[in-house]
């Protein structure tokens, strides 16, 4: 059976918990870095969680599950009517979109997004987030049979985007980037073998102010997590505790038009072009403005998985 | 004044050497990574090489000076003619193009460049590469003034790409990272403080097969190193050993028709705009195919920092 595990702020040191229900189970572990955790048996780490005062999940401190400089690798496009939304095509797409974050934009999964003061269009992005479990150093062929070997669980990622960066500057890693873009957790759920067919049967929402916004299901992600590890092994090398985002699904604040409207809007000038597409995109009111709060959760179907849930208040920065 | 540092194989060792002239002195120093290097001074460095072994740089199996995970911070169109090869006009230009590449796709200075089987389009970019000196956790101002702090040195950087992965794809990051797209070295040349003009005087050349395709000065930059470096730490922490890849100048074998033109191909159905795309960069025999050989060297325009000269051959990858 999975198991539940978050990090928490414990006497000004960060410790893992086990968590069942609304219940922290500390560990006794010394593992600092979401590596030595992942490379710990599933037994060794229930067996450390044995003694020591259990604490309310409301009342903890919760940190990213994920340490240090973890690579990032993400997805863009991956559910079909986000791709729509973006000014896709999707039956145009022949490809697996790469993309990375930065790890310095890595926060956890309360707090604040700090909105830079140079962006205009601030969007959420709720993702399936993988977590890797083993080392390679070459191109590896990942299936639905080896699954397990690559990924060592799941948990929730905001890939939160500075649309009036990423789409007029065209390469998305630095509208993607600035410090809090990439909330991760509360809860790092590692996964048995036999559980890998959960990563197809999780139900992602995201709301804002208390509105849903986003809600689908990764049932309709078009490239899957085997297919996508086994591409990117040819340009990586994967830790554990590296994380892959499998993008976003539709609801998103950014609404491009059609592609047809977007090959018109190609003949403008550049500088005109996306002074124009910023203007339009102020209109929507979807995009997130100080003080808005953003909450997601991810669950399997069965409701056996439960990711915890993410909540974040958006600040203006410097 | 400037040191200009070799990392070698030497009896099943990497090992590092002061280079003078063609000859190398090895340095007794346990420094395993670049980052440890870095913290030594260069008078520690200097002092380092007096006795061992010295040995002819013809004769050293030269590696590349930048080890392990190193983060690969690149710029992308900072060459004004390059800039117009690339479909862009430069005077839409009011960014800073920032991508990554995988620090999987690092090797060394001298043997072969891997084109992987799907590619066609091979191409090569020659670029000053900035090695980072400083661990930082938070946005910093980098001025002409302080630019030392985060800058230790340079070395000669080799921005290969596949153009049928990087343009149709979009993000630049998959096309760049495939393994040996990132050949470094051979020199890494730490600078002294008085020395941070010459980032602004270093001559680039690339040949293929003896012939001279890309040559400039990094005078040329549009986005020179203290603001690129600034910029960069709203999303990134730098660490030792990090590097930037400041851009490659004009002459690539990429040639992709004006602004105007590349207009009216927007109006194409994807899949056919980018079919015609491979279509017309195949007739460009500026490709690189297996057997080509590709040299860069790049030197002070006063000839006092020479970082040495790369020189590899294309090899058909599976």
């Amino acid at each position: 059976m999975a198991l539940h595990l978050v990090r928490f702020q414990h006497q000004d040191q960060p410790r893992w918990g086990l968590l069942e229900g609304t219940t922290i189970k500390p560990l006794n572990l010394p593992c600092t870095t979401t590596a030595a955790l992942i490379e710990q048996s599933h037994e060794a780490i229930r067996a450390a969680a044995g003694d020591g005062a259990e604490l309310a999940l409301e009342s903890a401190s919760l940190l990213s599950p994920i340490t240090g400089e973890a690579k990032v690798l993400c997805q863009g496009a991956n559910y079909r009517q986000h791709m729509i939304d973006s000014g896709m095509n999707p039956d145009d797409k022949s490809f697996n979109m790469f993309f990375t974050k930065s790890p310095a934009s890595i926060t956890g999964p309360a707090g604040e997004i700090v909105k830079p003061a140079h962006v205009q269009l601030l969007d959420y992005e709720v993702e399936l987030t993988l977590v890797l479990g083993k080392q390679t150093d070459g191109p590896v062929e990942v299936t639905a049979n080896n699954l397990h070997d690559f990924v060592a669980g799941i948990c929730i990622g905001n890939d939160v985007s500075a649309r009036d960066v990423q789409i007029p500057q065209m390469q998305f890693h630095k509208g993607k980037s600035y410090r809090t873009f990439c909330p991760l957790g509360p809860v790092l759920c590692l996964l048995e073998k036999n559980e890998m067919h959960y990563l197809d049967e999780m139900q992602l929402k995201l709301t804002v102010n208390g509105e849903t916004r986003q809600q689908d299901s990764t049932a309709n992600l078009v490239f899957k997590p085997a297919e996508t590890l086994s591409e990117y092994s040819l340009i990586h090398d994967f830790a554990p505790g590296d994380v892959l985002m499998t993008g976003t699904p539709a609801g998103c604040a950014l609404g491009l038009p059609s592609p047809a409207v977007t090959k018109v809007a190609a003949l403008l000038p550049e500088s005109k072009k996306w002074q124009l597409f910023i203007k339009s995109q102020k209109r929507r009111q979807q995009y997130l403005q100080a003080g808005d709060v953003v909450e997601s959760t991810i669950t399997s179907r069965d409701q056996q998985l439960d990711l915890g849930k993410q909540r974040h208040t958006i600040k203006d920065g410097a």
